[in-house]
C-alpha cells in the first residue's frame, strides 16, 4: 500500500511510498483509514519545523473501519467505525498517574503519524485498543475525520475555560480551531459568540455564520475593534477571551477584550515569544489557560455532542481529495485557502 | 492632629499636615490608629507612579480600637480592636454583583489613603462599619497592621492557586508579598517551599528560614537556578510557582520552573510589558492567575490564620518608628532595607 | 390601596386590605407592581406553615415599574424596569462576608412579601435600590415576574450542578422549578433531558415538551422507570438527576437513576425526614448539591438567559388573574391545576 | 507457601491454605509482603457480607518488596519497596476514559485479596506494574502498609471536600478511617479539627490526640454535643464534617453540626438505609459528597504526605502479629480493640 511519508529530517522530505500492510498486535486493532486530514502539524512537519521521528506515514487526524482485531483485544470488534487520539501513554508515569495522560513522559511514547507509529496518511494503520473510540451513529466519516481537532478544543473549552450560559464569548482567528471553539463555546450555552479575524477572512466569517456564530468581526477593517467589542458587550469586555489565531498582537488584544474577572483560553500558538504587558492579569483580577492535546474524557464528550450535532463540523470540511493529490492539499492548507482538507481515497 | 499627607501630584508633595479630627458619619466608625505599615503603593504615590487624589493622607495598612460610632453601627462597638481593607464598594455595580467587590466600578468610589478617604498615617480616621473585621485574641496590633497585604496574599493563593498537601511551591522574591505567600502556601499543606531571590537578599532569606520557608535559593550564585529546582522536585519542577519579584525575567523563569499541568500565580507587578514565550502556557498545560485586592471572604481567612498562627507575620515588621520620623520610614523602604516599616506613634 | 394580607398567625388571616401608599426612603425604590405570581410558599404561609411576620403583604415574585426614588439612589431611576429578589442582606454577617448573602443571618433581616416587608400583591411597593436589578429588552413584565423562581434555579443548577455539553439530565417533577430547571439544564448544554412524573401531570408535560424537553416519563404508568432512564443513558444513568417533586420517594429514586460519579440535585422540600440508603453516595461516588435562594449573580446569569431567549418562562404563565380574584388564584396553586398564576391587575 | 484463605462462599470458611508461589506475568510484578493489615473489608468477607470470589488469599492493605519482574515491567526494579491499590482497571470502559479508574467496569476486574486475584495475607503475590506506586525513603514497611486505607482518605477529603486553611472540621468515629481524616485535613491546613466518639473510645481519643487532633468529644458523655461544637465555632457549626463512624444517627448530627454553605464528607458505610431530613441539604445550601477507593494520583499524594511525615499512621498500628495468629487478628478487629492490626510475619 501507498503512504505519504516523511522519510527523513530536513524540509520537504515528503513522498508517496509503497509500504507492507501492518498487522495488529496482540492489543491492537487494524483499521481502515476512510478520511484523514491535514493538520498545521503536518505542515510544520513538512518544514521540518515541528517533532517528528523519521521515517514516518504523517497523519493523526482520520476515521476509518475496524478490519482485523488482536487477540487480547475486548471491546472493539471487526467492522466498528471508530476513531483515536494520535498520542498513546504508558498509564505508569508521574503525568499519567496524575491524570495528564495527554503529555504522559514515556520513553518511546509513540504518537501516530508523528513519532514510532505510522499514521492515517495511507490504507490501513494499526492502533492500540485503549485509545480507541466508536463513531455515535449520525456521524459521517468524513465529519468523524475531525473528531481529533475538535477533541482538544472540548479540552481546552470545556475542560479549562470558565464559560457560563448567556456568556460573551471572543473567539480570535475564523480556522479550524477558532472555528470549533465557537461551536463549543455555543454548546456550553454562551449567548454571544464574536469571531474576529482579518479581510481575508471574509470567506472563513461566511462559514462562521453558518454554524451560528453571532457575529463576525474584521479588526483590519474596523478603526477600533476593542471599542466595537466593548460596544457588544455593554461596556465591560468579553466574560471569555479564546486566542485561536497564533498572532503574537492577538494575546495583548486578548487581555483588552476580556472583563474584569474574565479568562483568555491559549488555543494557538506563536512559534516564538512576543511583548505583552501581564500585570493586566493582575490588575484586571485575570485567568488564563493553555492545554495540550486530549484527555480520554475529551473524546467521550467530543463524540456526544458530534452525534447530537451539537457541534457540526461539516461546514468546516472545505476539500475532499485523493492521497494521490496530497501536494495540492499541502497547497491549500499553505495557501490559507482551505479550513480543513480531507484525503478521501487512498489507493 | 497631624497626618501624613500628599498634598498635590506630581513628585514629593508629602508632608505631615495639621487637620481636624473626623467625625465619624451614620454609618462610620472612628478608629484610633495603633500601627499602619508603608506599603510599595506608599513610595509609588510619593513618587506619582501610582493612582491618588490629593490632598489625601496616607496609608491603607493598619490596625486601631474604635472610640466612636455612628448611629447606624450595629454590629461593631467602642473599644473593639478593629482592621479593614482599604477599598470600599458599591454593592450595585456589575462587578459587585458577581462577586468581585474588589474591583468594584463605582464612581466616586472611595479608598482609604488613596482616594477620596485619608488613611492611617495619622491618629484618627473614619471607616464605614461594612468593611470592619474584628482582631481576633492573640493577635498583636502590630500584627494586625499586616492583615491588609496577608489578605492580599490570601485571596491570590487560597481562593485562586491550586495548592494541596504536599505540593512543591516555589516563591520568586522574598520582600513582604512573597514572605506571606510562603506563609500562605504552607497553611495549605506544600510540603516544600522555596524562596528565590538574589544575593543582596541574604538578610530577607534568613527570615524566610525564620518563618519556616524550607530552603532558599539566590539566582545569582546558582549557576543553574532551573536545574537546582528540577532536582528538587524530582524532576518535574515545581507544582505551583508564584511570582512576587515584580522582576520580568522571573516570569519567563516561572514558565520553565513550574511542572508540565502546573500553576503560576502573579503576586508581583512590573510596571511596563516584558518579553515572554506564551507558548509554554500550552506546551506544558498550564494556569495561571493574577488577583488585586481584597475580597471581604479574605478577610475572614486571614483572621483566622492569624489567631491560629498558622501565619506569623511578627517576623516580617522589622522596623517601628514615628510618624514624625516618615522620612527616615520611606528611605528603609526605598532601599530595601526593611521589610515591613510601621508607625506606631503619631503624636 | 389594596393589598392581600396575611393578618395574623394561624391558618387562613388572609384577606384583601386597605393600606396607605408606601413612600421610598432614602436609598429606596417606589415600584408600581405589573405582575406577581403565586409561589408555593406564599400557599404555606396561608396554611401556617412557613416562616412569617404578620401582619405582611405577601407576593415575592414581581416585576414592576420605578415610580419613585430616594435621595440616595443612584444606579435605578424612575419609569425603569425592574425586579428584585425578595431576601436583602446585612453585607456585614459572616455568611455576607463569605459571600453567603441568601444566607444572611442579621437580626430583622427583611424578606418582601414575608418577613418585615410588605410584598407585591398590591400596587406599590417599597425596595432598597442595592437588591434590584433592571429588565433587559424583549422580556415581557409578565416574564419578568418568573425572574424570582428562575434565578433559584439559577443558583441551583449553574451554581452548583456540574452539568457538561451532551450531558443526560433527569429533572423529577414538572412544576414550575422542575419546567425551569430543565430549561436551565438545556442552556448548559445538556444533550438531553428527561421529565418524570405522575399520570395526573400529562398536561404538565406537554408544556415540557413545548420548552424543548427531550423526554417525559410518565413514573405510574411505566413498570420499570429506573430501567427506561437506563436504556435511554447507554445503561449508565443520568449524569445529573434534579429532584424537583419533593417527594420522598423521589430522592431515593434518584440515587438508582444517577450513574457512577454522577450528582443529584435536590430542588425539592419535603417537609419531612425520609428513609434513604446513603450508603449509594459512596458506592457510586457522588456529589449532591442544595441550595437556598439566590445570590446577587444569580440575577445577572437569569436576566441574560430571560434576555436572548435560552430561558423562554412564558409557557409556565398558564394563568392570569386580578387581584380581587386572589381566592381563585390560591385555588388553582393548591388544587395543582397550574403551573404559574399572576396576578396582573391590583386596582 | 502458606496463605489465609476464604475457601468458600458462606460465614467462615477462612483458614490457612498451603498454595504454590505465584510466577509474574509478562507485565506483573512479584513482591515480597513486608507488612499486611486486616481491614474492616476482610470481616465483612468472613461473616460473607462483602462482595468476594472464593477460593482467594484475602489481604488488600500492604507493603513488600519486588524480587522479581516480569519482562515487560519498565518502571519498577527488583528490590524496589512498594505498595499498590488492590482494584486493577481496565483503561477502556467509560468509566475508566472519564477519570474514574476507581469504579471500572470491566468485566472480570481483578481486587487483590478479594476478587480473582489472591492478595496479601501471605510471603507472595504478584501485581501488575501499572497499579505500582514505590515507597518513599523515612516510610518504614509497617507504615507503608496503611497506604491503601490513606489513599482511601486521601481521595475523599483532599479530592472531594472543599476545606481550607482555617478551617473548623468535626470528624466523626476515631477507628482508621477517622483517624486519617483528622490527620488528612490537618494536612490542608485545619485550624481546629474536633474527632468525636462513644465512652469506650476514650483510648481512641488518646491516639487522636497523639497525631494532632485539637479536640475530642464523647457524644454520649456529653449533654448536648451539638451545642458543644457550636460553641467551639462561634455558634455557626464546622466548615465541614466528616462522617467515618458508619452509625445512622452520625449521618443526621452532620447536617445539624456543618455550618450553612459547609460540606459533609461520607466515608463511612452504615449497611442499612436511614432516617433523615435532607431538607436541611436546601435549607443550610450544603454540599455532601462520597468517594469509593482510590484514583492513581491519591496514591502519588498519600506518598508525598506519608514520606514527609504530614501523614504519620504509626500511632495508628496497635498490633503486629504473625499470619499463624490471623484468629488472634481478627477477634481484636471484631472486639474493637484495636485500630489497625498487621501482619508482619509470614513463615
Amino acid at each position: 500500500m501507498r503512504g505519504l511519508m516523511k522519510t527523513a529530517r530536513g524540509p520537504g522530505n515528503l513522498e508517496l511510498k509503497e509500504i507492507d500492510e501492518p498487522r495488529p498486535k496482540k492489543d491492537e486493532v487494524l483499521i481502515e483509514v476512510a478520511a484523514a486530514g491535514i493538520c498545521g502539524t503536518d505542515i510544520h512537519i513538512k518544514h521540518d519545523q515541528a517533532f517528528y521521528t523519521p521515517p514516518v506515514i504523517l497523519g493523526h487526524e482520520y476515521s476509518g473501519k475496524v478490519v482485523e482485531i488482536g487477540p487480547d483485544v475486548t471491546q472493539v470488534a471487526v467492522a466498528d467505525l471508530v476513531v483515536s487520539p494520535a498520542t498513546q501513554y504508558c498509564g505508569k508515569c508521574y503525568q499519567c498517574k496524575t491524570g495528564h495522560m495527554n503529555r504522559c513522559t514515556a520513553e518511546g511514547k509513540k504518537i501516530l503519524g508523528t513519532s514510532l507509529a505510522n499514521g492515517a496518511f495511507t490504507k490501513l494503520l494499526t492502533v492500540p485498543e485503549y485509545i480507541i473510540h466508536t463513531i455515535p451513529k449520525g456521524v459521517t466519516m468524513e465529519e468523524a475525520a475531525l473528531a481529533e481537532p475538535t477533541a482538544c478544543v472540548v479540552h481546552s473549552i470545556i475542560d479549562k475555560s470558565p464559560i457560563i450560559p448567556g456568556d460573551i464569548v471572543v473567539v480570535q482567528g475564523p480556522g479550524t480551531m477558532g472555528l470549533l471553539a465557537a461551536q463549543v463555546a455555543k454548546s456550553m450555552g454562551a449567548g454571544k459568540v464574536i469571531v474576529t479575524g482579518v479581510t481575508a477572512d471574509q470567506w472563513r466569517f461566511d462559514i462562521a455564520k453558518k454554524i451560528g456564530v453571532d457575529m463576525t468581526l474584521d479588526v483590519q477593517a474596523d478603526p477600533d475593534p476593542v471599542k466595537t467589542i466593548m460596544n457588544e458587550s455593554d461596556g465591560r469586555g468579553a466574560d471569555v477571551v479564546i486566542e485561536a489565531s497564533g498572532a503574537c498582537i492577538a494575546c495583548s488584544q486578548a487581555l483588552e477584550l476580556v472583563k474584569i474577572a474574565g479568562h483568555v483560553t491559549l488555543l494557538g500558538i506563536r512559534g516564538r515569544p512576543l511583548d505583552i504587558d501581564l500585570d493586566t492579569m493582575a490588575v484586571k483580577e485575570l485567568t488564563m489557560s493553555g492545554t495540550w492535546g486530549t484527555l480520554p474524557s475529551s473524546w467521550v464528550t467530543t463524540l456526544r455532542l458530534m452525534g447530537s450535532k451539537k457541534i457540526d463540523v461539516a461546514p468546516l470540511i472545505t476539500n475532499r481529495i485523493s492521497l494521490t493529490d496530497w501536494e495540492k492539499g499541502f497547497e491549500l492548507m499553505e495557501s490559507q485557502k482551505a479550513i480543513k482538507v480531507l484525503f478521501t481515497e487512498f489507493d
